[in-house]
């Protein structure tokens, strides 16, 4: 790979109209484009680029993709190799520039910049070597994946040591979980049906279909209306049936005072978890919130890097986590967390949906499985049924089950036509 | 004020190329152009403006800048009557707008513009009313000032009915603090004299000259060189005495670990604080640095918002609160963290240094003393020598002590000769 030259870097704001039809609708998000700042990664090598992005609801892309721009000048003339034989330098470059880093650090736009492009140099790289993006770290010897981890700041909690013996454990029977894998897909969860924009009706409809596919864990989004929630659990309740699993979502509308007595009449729902209950930054509240209802907490989509993800662990404030390999400094900084999460017996649940993030993220969970906590059990993997016909390699689901990605890279690459028509503002999508 | 209308937000990009003569070099960032964010508003009457920047260090400050103009838009054709009468409900439209708040939330560069903003808006009210804002503060109703800040998110903390009666207890006595602070001005430190990049005849000429002119407590920038911070201290020391205060600055150079070992030899210094040992998410990472060393902690400057410091003084992981009127979304939620931690024990010294800091965080500490901690006891406010003379009402120092702002506004403005030399990268300055 050391023939393999980085030519440029081009960004992209790719956005869709998805707040048309309330497609992923919130209590936090009324009305979200789905949208996303968008690298590519242009070589020597015809053919030959990385695509990664990270997700956005619209408003903002902008920020980012400036960001991605600035970002660039890191990435253009090195090759390939310089930049994956030492991971963590390239990293500190993007994510601790010294004046650029003032402005996050390592976190908000200038992260989410840096995470599309770590993601397309994981793209890269593996269709460079023609393996999806999986297999390529699923076999790595753990020496060489610990090389590719940047330790700063989490070392106290994960030294470099403790990652290798992790891994050397995740070496038992490799091969037969990569079979199993491939044999029997990843676990998922159903949030498709459970948006906060839906009427009764269009929940009952879209939760029925999902239940006769073969689905047996679902989301719902919560937090705009008690009246609303209780009267949605009962509608979803009614079709799932007492042993399919229910997962509620509050995307951050609450103060702690307010979630804990929110909450309490919906315990009799018996959700696993109750997901952002508060804050994105707020440990002792997550903590709080816990402790006074007795749900399970899920958070980690906003959680910005692996140092506060070190938080909420360490203050046992996070039972599921859910990390976002585009909302962290990318694929890299995921893997730091799953780690992190696996030290401190956390299972990793991370986040999809959006644009995109289904495709990235499964690859985080089969790694997960395959070199890391070497079990499915309690962990899955959101599923949301928007913008996969835009992919070149969009996300297999069967019966409520992820089929590994197949095709060389990390599934980010979106196909020509949907950047010409979604391309922000000029595309026919925005013309109109 | 219900005539004064908001016609247009300007942001400007203005970097001073600081780098050339290593000011403001620290172990973090070795080589910054100081740089700032700036809005400035425009009204319909003519002549009255408010102007306020957030803090760079060079590149990303065009980050900042386009959020800034993408932020306008929820300014123009305001009233300045309709945005103070009720400040958490722009605040909120600034900080937590639906889509944008993505790219956030509420930290990174959209919050930075965010303060850019507020603190515009905090010049133009001041300056309306022909007061400088903390006159405009301290002559509040306590119902208020309450009425100004946001709590969400905090409320678990600190109620409103909390903060107000915080509030009414700095009424006692209140007059006589504003005499007491426009008599005596407030307590500075000194970190002119302590860069990284100078070397020691720099460091002892500064350091001896500041000590004749008054200064009696320093602050060295540390954590390039254990050897060269052990010389370092000792010149200083020599040239203090033991008397003087002493404050150590690593600027989140170090792991957990490095911290505690590298600070043992240091103690003997008896800093009064080391100021971001470690990295500015890690609340329990502070802890655990200041129970293995001893060594009280500082921080905030990069403490992105209420709900971080909320983690930083509920772990008791903050002796000194650091906050930044320009890291977080401005003066009213820079007021919040003074609550929360008047509600903690914790005294607050706000950073300050860059360009711009020093003259917007007096204000922060004058309303501090009048208002809610009512004691000048362990505060003190930083002070750095540089680029005062490109603002229209600079800051006053005299003998160690801060002389209080009289001109209207949030002491914000700066010259228009300023702005023409070192506007990036049109300015004179960064031509040649």
């Amino acid at each position: 790979m050391k023939d393999i030259v980085v030519k440029q870097v081009l960004a992209l704001d790719i956005r869709f109209p998805t707040s048309r039809e309330l497609d992923g609708s919130d209590a936090s998000n009324p009305a979200p484009d789905y949208s996303a700042g968008y690298a590519i990664i242009e070589t020597n090598r015809s053919g030959l680029r990385g695509h990664g992005l990270t997700f956005t609801i619209g408003d903002g892309t902008d920020l980012v993709v400036a960001a991605i721009h600035s970002l660039s000048r890191f990435v253009r003339g090195k090759t390939l190799s310089g930049i994956v034989d030492d991971m963590p330098a390239f990293y500190a470059t993007l994510a601790r520039d010294q004046q650029l880093k003032w402005v996050g650090p390592e976190k908000g736009v200038v992260h989410l910049a840096c995470a599309a492009i770590v993601n397309a140099v994981w793209d890269l790289w593996s269709k460079a070597l023609g393996k999806p993006a999986w297999r390529l770290i699923a076999e790595m010897a753990p020496e060489q994946l610990v090389r590719c981890i940047d330790f700063s700041y989490i070392a106290d909690a994960l030294s470099p040591r403790e990652a290798l013996d992790m891994l050397r454990d995740g070496e038992k029977s490799k091969s037969d979980r990569v079979k199993e894998v491939m044999e029997r897909g990843y676990p998922a969860y159903n949030t498709s049906a459970g948006w906060i924009g839906y009427d009764d009706d269009k929940i009952l409809r879209l939760c029925t279909s999902a239940r006769d596919a073969g689905w047996d864990k679902f989301k719902l989004k919560v937090g705009r209306s008690l009246v609303d929630d209780i009267r949605r659990c009962e509608i979803i309740r009614g079709v799932i049936g007492d042993d399919a699993l229910l997962m509620l979502d509050a995307n951050q509308v609450w103060n702690v005072g307010e979630a804990i007595e929110w909450l309490r009449p919906l315990r009799k729902f018996r959700p696993t978890w109750i997901e952002e209950p508060t804050s994105c930054d707020d440990v002792f509240g997550h903590l709080e919130i816990k402790k006074a209802t007795g749900i399970p907490i899920a958070t980690g989509e906003q959680c910005h890097n692996r140092v506060m993800f070190k938080q909420f662990l360490y203050a046992k404030a996070m039972d599921y986590c859910q990390v976002d390999p585009c909302r962290v400094g990318g694929l890299t900084e995921a893997i730091a967390v799953l780690l992190l999460a696996h030290a401190k017996g956390v299972p990793v649940c991370p986040h999809t949906g959006g644009v995109g993030l289904c495709e990235i993220s499964q690859h985080l969970a089969i790694v997960d499985f395959i070199c890391v906590s070497r079990t499915m059990d309690g962990r899955m993997l959101e599923y949301v049924d928007h913008l996969h016909e835009h992919f070149v390699d969009p996300v297999q689901v069967r019966g409520g089950r992820y089929l590994p990605p197949m095709k060389p890279g990390l599934s980010q690459e979106l196909m020509t036509e949907a950047i010409t028509e979604f391309a922000y503002p000029g595309g026919a999508a925005w013309k109109s």
